[in-house]
């Protein structure tokens, strides 16, 4: 990547158009939230449901069950058939998919905007009356197990990541995966399916984030419509999930397998989230992983590691506070052909402690300041992304207000608090640290 | 200790007397099982009430909850005070006492033969009318919470244990302590305590157990007047809780805290338990930690490690093989003053690796068939601990069928599948190995 000089950077900046999405919130009477992006440079509209559940939210040995009831949701109701709503969509031009994370569980639809009406007729449709038979079960039961075969079992990374998540949480059940253990995957069964969709499927579990080419009195009337007959969940309770207790002592492992032919280090410290009006800590974890982390010409990770030390091919740090519970802050190690996995991690180590030693380079923290700017105008350029960014956060505990108040708290963050944040976050005991090896080398 | 030369140890065990104790079961027509033990030598009787319930079957965040029922249910009821069972037991000459596993909750006294009538009436009023108070609640909290205080935050032996059996169990509630976590522990209410208690203590989700100078059948038209009238929990689902997906990757951790002296080394690997009807592997794993971890002086790491290789000043492995889902086997070694964790680990992992090759001493093994003759012999004629043995067993989905095939199966048990259960359980990709080191050595 070329470094463009600060001044030109912010030339740049200062040329970007000042457009940036007008947002409105409303909640129905049934207590659905209804977010509304106006952007009227294109005549398409972004159609989203998030539901505030997800993988972690699951009765415990259900594990996979919120992944599973959304591809069950693509199975049709009283009025689709099965497959419908995609096919509809896609004969309007459109596309349409699903997520789901530990913390939601999203649906959407992108489409000509004079489609809004069809969209939220075929949502509003399923978020309540979806068909669910023994026979759909059992088919997607297979589906997402040869799912799960293919992106984890077959995947050593993944496996990997799914056994350093595991050990990451003592307690909580972000250590458990999203699509599930397979052994429990193998009895999800309809009971199991249904009771949680009619549990957490419901308006006043769920966010709708209409972005677009609309009017956002016509997007509100058009939900009240469909969305607003639906009856809401009764004495739902607040999300609280089991949280950790005190982390005592580093958990280290070694993972060989036959498939892996490049090692590498990951390590994991458990970190807070973002939290409604409580958001600082979390900015200042973004600004340090951006300062440690970031582009490796300029990153103090990649400087020392990469260019000078010449320890890493790839060197990284990585932190995103969009949860409902406590989180990760990661480090990743490549070392070069001729360093040893015990070498590269002294050295990782090393380039921390001396980080927190020098603090923060001011030019380069200007530098990322700016760039940050940048990355918020390219993306409130991108309608899309930015209902997503949305979705997410008002599905982990965050208001309108967090994520339009983030992009400002993050500029106001200074360089000392960037390195007591480090020296708060790099306590060994909260960590997993994972070496990824190729079989022959363990073997060594 | 003396080794006893073969030929006297055969001699001693064959001069016990031949007495076992008559064991008889019983179900009510309320679901609840009745074992009597008659033991007429001494004119006492232990009575036992084991409920099907333990920490590993609490709601998710609810951690303690087990335990801290068991304190509650000394609170009284309509017809006790607070205290007053434990103190009637005491001025009748006996004892009480109380206990939580993961898979049970046991409550017992130990009293005069003549007095059996008056427990009954005690214990079954408190299955089902006990009284728990706003109050009782918030006192009894403190109380267990200063239990936790005392055994576990201020033991660094504890503290290491719970962290590692965090890192043991993937996905199984085992890794979560039986006393509970502290953070959930204080949120610990009375609807919670009172929902468990409603459901699981009830007669179809418990074990009677007298033992003692008692006649079968007065004992049991004594339960049918007592415990027969009680209400059972209808619909009580079996006992599943989530279970283990494959371990993949060994667990590492150093612990280091001030209040350690003298470092150790444990490591745990998940291992099969006894299943009913299924004892043969458990059976197998029992005779390999026998072979591997007793008596000092004749047990293959004892010798190797502390006698001829003067690494460790002690060394053990242990089995216990009575739970209802997957436990652990372990291996301990406290390494000599001159020895280096380091070396002492890779001492042990040599050991174990030799005597896979070796096989099992012939004299050795049958020395351990002898002595757990002896031992059998020993525990039959200590009422308590047999009357505890089955309690165990009964609640941790064996049958008195399955304890009694035991020491038999124990006999049977071959010298090659020692060695080929030793193959299969030192697999370290289902392990925990924790080095325990007093701060300092720590910081060099």
């Amino acid at each position: 990547m070329t470094r463009l000089p600060l001044a030109l950077l912010a030339s740049l900046l200062f040329a970007f158009p000042a457009w940036a999405a007008k947002v409105t919130s409303y909640r129905l009477d049934n207590g659905m939230q209804v977010v509304v992006m106006e952007d009227h440079r294109a005549p398409v509209v972004v159609h989203m449901v998030w539901y505030r559940v997800g993988a972690a939210d699951e009765p415990p040995g259900k594990s996979g069950i919120a992944h599973f009831l959304e591809h069950l949701l693509f199975k049709g109701t009283d009025d689709l058939g099965p497959g419908e709503l995609s096919r509809i969509v896609r004969q309007n031009g459109g596309s349409d998919n699903a997520f789901t994370s530990w913390d939601y569980t999203a649906y959407f639809q992108r489409v000509a905007a004079d489609r809004l009406d069809l969209m939220m007729t075929m949502e509003a449709d399923r978020m309540r009356d979806l068909r669910m038979t023994v026979d759909d079960v059992a088919t997607e039961r297979k589906v997402v197990l040869e799912e799960r075969g293919q992106r984890i079992d077959s995947n050593p990374g993944a496996l990997f990541r799914e056994q350093r998540g595991a050990a990451q949480y003592l307690n909580h059940p972000y250590g458990i995966p999203v699509i599930g253990w397979r052994q429990e995957m193998e009895q999800l069964n309809r009971d199991d399916a249904f009771a949680f969709y009619q549990r957490y499927y419901a308006p006043n579990n769920a966010v709708l984030i209409v972005a677009g080419d609309v009017n956002p009195d016509e997007v509100l009337a058009l939900a009240q419509k469909h969305y607003g007959p639906l009856a809401p969940t009764p004495d739902l309770a607040p999300r609280a999930r089991p949280q950790e207790p005190p982390q005592l002592v580093e958990r280290r492992m070694t993972f060989t397998d036959a498939r892996i032919s490049q090692p590498y280090m990951v390590r994991s410290y458990l970190a807070p989230e973002r939290d409604s009006g409580d958001q600082r800590e979390a900015a200042r974890l973004s600004m340090l992983a951006a300062v440690l982390g970031g582009d490796a010409a300029t990153s103090v990770l990649g400087r020392k590691l990469q260019f000078e030390q010449k320890k890493a091919i790839y060197v990284n740090a990585s932190y995103d506070g969009v949860s409902l519970d406590d989180t990760t802050f990661g480090l990743v190690i490549v070392p070069t052909p001729d360093t040893s996995m015990q070498d590269a991690e002294a050295a990782l180590d090393r380039a921390v402690a001396e980080f927190i030693d020098e603090g923060v380079d001011a030019e380069q923290f200007a530098r990322i300041k700016m760039q940050l700017r940048a990355a918020q105008i390219y993306q409130e350029d991108n309608i899309e992304s930015l209902a997503q960014d949305y979705g997410e956060a008002l599905t982990s505990g965050l208001t309108v207000e967090d994520v339009q108040a983030w992009p400002d708290l993050l500029q106001s963050i200074t360089e000392q608090e960037v390195i007591d944040a480090a020296r708060r976050i790099f306590d060994k005991r909260k960590a997993v640290t994972g070496w990824a090896l190729p079989e022959t080398e363990a073997a060594q």
